[in-house]
């Protein structure tokens, strides 16, 4: 089969659609002939050698994909040679098979093309765990995701809004903020021009808000600590404004509240497999009734991968930036 | 009827015994007359001026007391005069009567006299709400306490080790750490010579320790991140050792933790209800099987309260500083 490799850790010029050999599918695992894939950020620090895959993943990127079954591991139940499915992946989608944890896939839902679904899994899966398995959202609280118009962005803005919650966001432009408000966000942030704690302490009477979904990391710690209620949860899935970060405990003991940090990837098996089939529950149904949708900045072909990761690395995209590799030759 | 008054922030000698007027029992309130009361750091904090007592909550001193009902409010189901309790006070305890909503109160539990129940409400619920209702410490996990020998330190040193954990001190001599040998420690840091982090690294295969009890804050944040394991649970309740802390968020992430800060005193009334019915059904049946008691340091007359606070701001106590109100004049 052919995938994207990374012979060495550099720009995205290091993207090389090679021929590589096809993986062997384990006990509990399917084979997945791969029709699309996604960008997500992990892919970018992988490329550049600050992301080394955990064990026994795959060395090509790629954490979600759609596709068709091709083979059933032993001991594999409930799909067979031919499903359409979509899955989340350890790694390995940027290729043409990929080998997966059968618990790691679901039916690809009805409303969503297949090329569609290779860009819903690793956000979804995201925000879920995140934003509802381990902060527990509740209809009638108030969320703040930044950077609303990015593939994380678009998909807990909408499932947040869906399900009740008032949703504050952050983004860099109008245009981005439009995108938010079409997907449902009530208070729109322009962090280029506001303070987002005094926006979140405008739009809440003092309140704060009790659940925010962060990727700056350090940047925002103690702004975020800030911006939250009493009981609140910060959950930070991403360090794009740095590592070490200061707080000030004295406000989150008086508010009582908690920083969490996750990442989904390296998480086992099994509690991936009991994410997915959260998430699944909860937003298959939503998508069926037209009430999610996965937000396509653009499709490209997988031998463009090195542009997608160009254009993701610019943050000029709203959702997610897809991968084709159903149309991709050789293999 | 007397209390301690503080008429000034300062130092203990503004702690001064003083007729002062009766509570008035509000609806859904019972009145205690207090037997035995205890100190606790909060208590040291608000003679500082640190700490301003919540709203609609007595100006006294004392987050903890025993005693008899001597009045039942409006709407009281379940208390009678007469009764022998004990009570989670938001401040009040340091008097010879103090008015508290009934789902604060809990039976006098068999095992244990008047007096040594005077110092078992406040750290109880401290640490069953923190260590077993927020961050779900369960038989077979690993669990470190800073101060293991304090009020707060025996009492989740018993907890911990009779549910089945495995339990980490830090102290600073060998005779406290002897104390929480004897109370079911396994391993025994002493903080003025050993690094808590190689400790917990040493003791822990590398694995890290699964939940966290931490009253030093800034402190010990970084090094309490560093000695947790995957999935671990950061708990402060006290700020000792400063309020701003710096945190590699990036060890955070790799090892899906989290840090949470609260206190007890700020809840709302209904949510201290449930803390006190949970912590009733967990630690009650303990202290009645002679598994769990409250470590007295010593007891003085209510009267000296001024010295029982020296005792604990020089930190030479082991266990609680109780305050025997029952045997004061006046009144």
């Amino acid at each position: 089969m052919r995938a994207i490799t990374i012979a060495e850790p550099g720009g995205p010029e290091r993207l090389v659609w090679a021929e590589v050999p096809d993986p062997a599918v384990g006990p509990g695992e399917v084979l997945i002939e791969v029709a699309a894939t996604a960008v997500n950020r992990a892919d970018i620090l992988q490329r550049m050698g600050f992301y080394t895959p955990p064990p026994g993943a795959s060395h090509y990127p790629g954490l979600e994909c759609s596709g068709r079954i091709a083979e059933v591991g032993a001991g594999v139940t409930g799909f067979v040679p031919g499903d359409e499915v979509c899955a989340l992946l350890a790694g390995g989608g940027y290729a043409q098979r990929v080998a997966v944890p059968a618990g790691q896939v679901a039916p690809l839902p009805k409303g969503l093309s297949m090329t569609e679904a290779g860009g819903l899994m690793e956000t979804v899966c995201t925000v879920w765990s995140n934003v509802f398995l381990l902060a527990g959202l509740s209809a009638g609280d108030t969320f703040l995701v930044h950077g609303g118009s990015s593939g994380i962005g678009t998909t807990a803005v909408q499932l947040a809004h869906q399900l009740g919650a008032r949703v504050v966001v952050t983004a860099g432009s109008a245009a981005k903020l439009q995108a938010c408000r079409d997907l449902g966000a009530d208070v729109l942030v322009n962090y280029r021009e506001e303070d987002f704690v005094e926006r979140v302490r405008e739009a809440t009477d003092g309140r704060g808000v009790d659940v925010i979904l962060d990727n700056m990391g350090a940047a925002y710690l103690d702004r975020n600590v800030q911006a939250l209620a009493v009981g609140g949860r910060l959950m930070i899935i991403g360090l794009q404004g740095g590592v070490k970060g200061e707080v000030n405990l004295g406000t989150l003991l008086t508010k009582r509240a908690s920083v969490t940090a996750t990442t989904l990837r390296a998480r086992p098996t099994e509690e991936k497999a009991e994410i997915v089939a959260a998430a699944r529950d909860a937003v298959w149904p939503l998508i069926e009734a037209g009430r999610f949708r996965v937000v396509v900045d653009r499709v490209l072909p997988v031998e463009a991968a090195a542009e997608a990761h160009r254009i993701v690395e610019d943050s000029g995209h709203v959702g997610k930036v897809l991968l084709d590799v159903a149309a991709a030759g050789g293999g």
